[in-house]
């Protein structure tokens, strides 16, 4: 069950960069109305030197600097004690790739604590024993993991009961059924030369309802049929499908 | 080939959560240093009727608002001309799924628009008249394409020569390799109970080298096997996956 508060302890060099984010739309509401508590850290506090060293040099050679352990587990148990009560999950290329799937598995925690890796990454110590999850939120390289924290907690958030204004907005979006999401019209009715589809003007729920299902397929299959095998399909859903690939397969008929 | 400087405009409803990332680390040196320019412009401005208006009711009925095309053709077209002479890129859920290799590919443009989906989405006669190409950073929902884009721009940012203090740093990383990376470790040599392996106190530097394609190596095989199908191995490097996968069909031998 996803959880009714969820509390977010995130530890970073760069707190700054998630103010404005939290403070905006969705998950600024959240906020206020008490369904999110999001704490900042800098891990930079926890450090015991003179010049709040946060990174040294790898060993065994190489380009790029390392966050070292010390201020990491100073900072993360210092807030949550040791070991941490709640999963610790490290933001990091290495991880599994976050889906939507994965956001509602951690939407039912009640607390999350969010590493920030930066740098050629964080010393594996941490990952070893103090990290319970590693995620990652897509294959490409990123400075940090401030955006990636920003995303898991935006993704998160939206499926708390309340968050969002419209009890389906969550539900309709792309991934949220497994499918790619219809295509949206809203006035003018015509634009310039393009009129929106007579469809979505005939009054027809019915028709509408399955009109938006095609598109979504359609759209789904010739995008991203990788989705296609995880989707909940209907009979009528794998019969429009057919259709669909038997005009792939016979474009001349 | 990789431009030696990129201009981004970001058209976006919520302009004020991309400064401070924009300001900090690599993205802030980079634009102080003359290699990327970032130009943020909100949508609303754009809008010409008295409460600036950029959402709407969706034609069909269902939750939701979508944004109106007007102020985004006018916000576009207004800075770019029409049509815009570089791509209008759509950040959304519908698009292809952004990876390192279309980092590579986008970076060598010198100039990009990003256009950022708020709500349930943009007017589809945005996408089929304005936009050039749709991108989504990964499976899972977000409350507007303000990340995807700030990530977009870090992610191409990276590549651009001199953007990161260490020319090395890049190439390394994980997934510019088409591998996971190889574990870190820096100082101290013993934190708590925990020593870093010998091999990479060793001063073998032909070892450690060997040592860190192997971990890459494992780790890939063992989190993302996907991802070796991809990866460019040479003959050791296939050698070792066999060992690696012989050890899992015959546990006990």
């Amino acid at each position: 069950m996803v959880s009714a508060m969820i509390r977010f302890d995130v530890f970073t060099l760069f707190p700054d960069v998630f103010v404005p984010y939290l403070d905006s739309s969705i998950l600024q509401r959240a906020r206020q109305n008490g369904l999110v508590e999001v704490n900042l850290y800098n891990i930079r506090d926890w450090t015991t030197d003179r010049h709040h060293v946060c990174d040294d040099m790898p060993y065994g050679g190489g380009g790029g600097m390392v966050m070292k352990p010390q201020p990491i587990f100073a900072a993360v148990e210092g807030v949550l004690g040791a070991p941490p009560a709640c999963p610790v999950i490290l933001l990091t290329p290495q991880g599994r790739v976050f889906t939507q799937a994965m956001a509602e598995e951690l939407a039912q925690q009640p607390h999350l604590a969010l590493l920030c890796g930066r740098y050629e990454g964080v010393d594996e110590r941490v990952c070893q024993h103090l990290v319970t999850d590693e995620i990652s939120i897509g294959d490409y390289v990123l400075s940090g993991g401030e955006l990636p924290a920003l995303a898991l907690i935006d993704a998160i958030t939206r499926l708390i009961p309340g968050a969002l204004g419209d009890p389906d907005g969550a539900w309709d979006d792309s991934h949220a059924t497994g499918l790619l999401e219809y295509p949206h019209y809203t006035r003018p009715p015509v634009f310039r030369d393009w009129p929106v589809p007579d469809i979505l003007v005939s009054g027809d729920h019915a028709k509408i309802a399955r009109w938006r299902r095609e598109q979504a397929l359609l759209r789904t299959y010739q995008r991203r049929p990788d989705l296609l095998d995880k989707a909940e399909l209907s009979e009528k859903d794998r019969q429009f499908l057919d259709s669909l690939h038997q005009e792939d397969t016979f474009p001349e008929s």
